[in-house]
């Protein structure tokens, strides 16, 4: 009988697609103060997020082509949004990054309250997609 | 002086857009293995992933307008793909990893092999969106 096989461990990569890589770093670099690790500043941008993610910016249209890299190929791949991502913040946090949010002036487009407490507040990067922050007690694993 | 924000601590919704849920669902639990948590059968279904993280597969199209719940409204999204998502796995798993999406008949369309050793699997999900079953050491943080 064949072992189990061991599962999935977490997400690693998440992606969004978009149309000006200089303005969608700026954006994820300084308001949501993500640091940047890999990236060609041309076709895409790859930044840390917590210990075991990252967040990967491609420019849209930039990856409709297979990438040969010396160790093997990256089938092609895109996307049209407006996507939807939820990041994770502390309960804590919430209020400060909504008052930092605003001073940026970017606009929150909803908050949401869940059944066990958690929150959530809701705003559009440069391309319009939807990103979420979330505090812990949405999911039963967070 | 403003105190210091907490930073992000992590991607906890990533987002697919699929055509087909009652699909998508059965891929994701009996392929992939991943847990089922919460879902309407209709409009989305969630999946946990490791221990903080969550999948949510929405149904295309279905998200394109405010939906109101009684904690609050969640702003319209959509997205098209073919788009990208990377899973993280062990390095010892890889091989029966291959071996298991071989035997349940999915296309492994690419493999890759990073710097550090890293190993990336690359398959196609039933809507296209390109998948990555990929072992640590290919990120600072991963």
């Amino acid at each position: 009988m064949a072992n189990p096989l061991s599962p999935i461990e977490g997400i690693v990569e998440s992606i969004l697609y978009v149309d000006d890589l200089a303005t969608s770093i700026a954006f994820y670099r300084e308001i949501l103060q993500l640091k940047p690790i890999a990236g060609d500043q041309i076709r895409f941008q790859t930044f840390q997020v917590g210990p075991r993610q990252v967040l990967i910016l491609f420019l849209r249209g930039g990856t409709l082509q297979p990438v040969s890299l010396p160790g093997g190929t990256i089938p092609p791949h895109d996307g049209r949004g407006p996507h939807h991502l939820g990041f994770g913040i502390s309960a804590a946090a919430y209020d400060p990054w909504r008052q930092h949010l605003q001073e940026k002036g970017v606009k929150i487009e909803s908050e949401a309250v869940w059944p066990k407490g958690s929150q959530s507040l809701y705003f559009r990067d440069p391309d319009g997609h939807l990103l979420e922050l979330v505090t812990p007690g949405i999911w039963p694993n967070y």
